[in-house]
């Protein structure tokens, strides 16, 4: 889905946060597939982690190492280092001890993270040669390539940045996501790197983080398959002079770090394998938040309701049929209404009497949609933002590792 | 799918049993899209019934006549006559007033049933109609005819058929079904009638049924999709001298109709929209069987596991990932397993050190797959059926309202 929405921002420098990025040849051979970042020495580090059981080596040193003070952070892309089992495990530790060496620190003070196939050693021999160049390209300023280098389907590098006042100071805070299939996150998405410079504890730097991914993150899907990789890490350099204590200053940057997590997803939504068009699920009307998640998560990850939204055709009873498998205990369905954007489909339980194909198919064409379902059974609500399911999707991902 | 299991088998009569076709115009303008059954005065029939919420106006009716001893079906491809509120449920009601004037009995001894596209108007005219001549075709020896005019995006009609001797008579089970798109069946499939000249009382038939039904056709899937029209119902014409009364009597014709719903529902996913393989998905070492379905439903409907087998792509990071997700508590996957057909994959959570690339390309080339996963946590197990998501998948969803 190329639009303007996936030209990367600018992106300024934040204070104590450095990005080295270079070519470590683990499956690319043109493009940068390593990425070093460090955090200045008093920051400290947020982050949250896939529910997936199979979670890889990498998810699972740095769940450890995150109490543990990290200073740096090492991310290839390529090679997922997932089922790997205990090869896996003493792979990733090479590539810590190797960084902490190299950084004069510790090895328990790297966060490891990888992307890319599962399945395969890692080639931590590649990485701990590279690794060298990555800690000479250091600088404030990497944001583009740091995002370059974690792609892997991606078709264009995400970010987003934002600068807000605290006090009579400003912070800023700058973050980055990669996608794009096996998106179905479940307590993160598959990488994103968030930082500020902002001063503020670990604590409060969590509790913002697990906030702004429940309502972000957690709330897209591309397949429904939740990756065994997923992470979402939030650095605070403390370097700039505003302090988030105040619960005021706190709601003004968790509101900040929220609309960051929101536009990463979007992004990696817009930029989901094959996919041609936004779809914004909102449920409404719902008994609980719950109750509206898991209907919009069963109307998107419809492979009959994403085929049609691909076609541009109108098919509404494929929407119908998916609210009506979602489990939810006695659904009255002549309270049920949906909408596309604006345009009445379904009243009661039935067709609209005042809907036309001709209205629908013109809503259908566009490639940001808005589908809205309204259960008549409560007064909670939520947006679930996912994509259609093309021919490219099914080509992306039998051509992946050939 | 094309291969010669898809072949139409040969269907004796059943005694008391008549099947009528004719081409109603429905959405057809050749192949016959009606279909009429009668069955014996005194003969029984057991049903089951889709989950869905949104459950069709037919299947509401059909679901209420089935205790006031039904005398015909009367079952229309080309139109769900779901989601059409209270027009849907007056049009299907019309229908069954119709077949009971003409046939000489009375509307609640109708069993509507309707498929194809929901949230159009039933054309009840068109069908009432048709009704004179598809009661002019009835015909004992009507089976092909019978499983052609319930197809929908079907490529082919299925039927099966078994012959079992009981004490020293014997009796015949005939069944027909269709798929093929919108199938993961809950407690029914997308109609499948089932036939048999038996002598049984309806309540222990209606038991055998949901038996059989539990262990076939609620253990298939091709998108994940509960249909609003699922419906499998078993009628016996009480026209064979043999009485299933015994135990021992009634172990044979569940076994024989366990066999039959089984070739029916596998015929159903191997003609699966677009499918160009069969995946049989045995999950072993559960805690349970709910445990075992459930995870092999999370591999079969997973868009990534199902292009890797489109791509005949060994991709076992992917089969490991979905298990992963499959929200199996404190699942230890160091004592998970994989295997693709007879090779072993995965041992222990990580990959067999004597597996082989090859190896899994060579099963994976192949039409007809078993993927084996053993969970090491207990001895419960469970096959789930199911097929591979292909460009032809794509396509035929996004033209099938063209």
């Amino acid at each position: 889905m190329p639009t303007t929405d996936l030209i990367f921002p600018t992106m300024p420098p934040i204070s104590g946060v450095a990005l080295g990025t270079t070519n470590a040849g683990i499956k690319q051979t043109t493009r940068d597939d390593l990425l070093l970042i460090s955090i200045a020495k008093n920051g400290v580090c947020a982050g949250v982690f896939t529910q997936n059981a199979f979670c890889a080596a990498p998810v699972q040193i740095a769940k450890a190492n995150l109490a543990k003070q990290p200073r740096w952070l090492c991310i290839n892309s390529g090679n997922a280092n997932a089922g790997t089992g205990s090869r896996g495990t003493a792979a990733a530790q090479q590539c810590c001890q190797k960084v902490g060496q190299l950084m004069g620190g510790e090895a328990c003070q790297v966060l490891p993270f990888s992307t890319g196939v599962i399945g395969e050693d890692l080639p931590d021999d590649k990485i701990i040669k590279a690794l060298p160049a990555a800690k000479a390209n250091l600088h404030e300023d990497n944001w583009l390539s740091a995002a370059t280098a974690i792609m892997t389907t991606d078709t264009a590098a995400k970010g987003a940045s934002r600068t807000v006042q605290i006090g009579t100071d400003s912070i800023t805070i700058n973050g980055i996501a990669k996608g794009s299939g096996m998106v179905h996150p479940n307590m993160a998405t598959l990488l994103a790197f968030i930082a500020t410079d902002a001063k503020i504890s670990q604590p409060l730097l969590q509790q913002a983080l697990s906030a702004a991914v429940a309502q972000s993150f957690n709330l897209i899907t591309i397949d429904g398959d939740t990756s065994t990789n997923d992470a979402c890490v939030l650095l605070a350099s403390q370097s700039a002079q505003a302090e988030i204590a105040s619960d005021e200053d706190y709601a003004i940057f968790v509101a900040a770090l929220g609309d960051i997590c929101c536009q990463l997803a979007r992004l990696v939504v817009q930029d989901g394998e094959g996919a041609s068009k936004l779809i914004r699920i909102q449920v409404g009307g719902a008994a609980s938040d719950a109750e509206a998640v898991l209907v919009g998560k069963t109307i998107a990850n419809s492979p009959l309701v994403k085929t049609a939204f691909f076609a541009s055709d109108p098919n509404w009873g494929r929407i119908l049929a998916a609210i009506g498998r979602a489990e939810i205990s006695n659904l009255d369905i002549s309270k049920v209404s949906i909408y596309l954007d604006n345009i009445c489909v379904l009243k009661n339980g039935a067709k609209s009497p005042k809907y036309t194909e001709q209205q629908g198919q013109k809503v259908m064409g566009q490639n940001d949609i808005t589908l809205a379902v309204n259960l008549g059974r409560g007064s909670y609500s939520q947006q679930i933002l996912s994509c259609d399911l093309s021919f490219d999707y099914v080509r992306i991902n039998s051509e992946y590792r050939s």
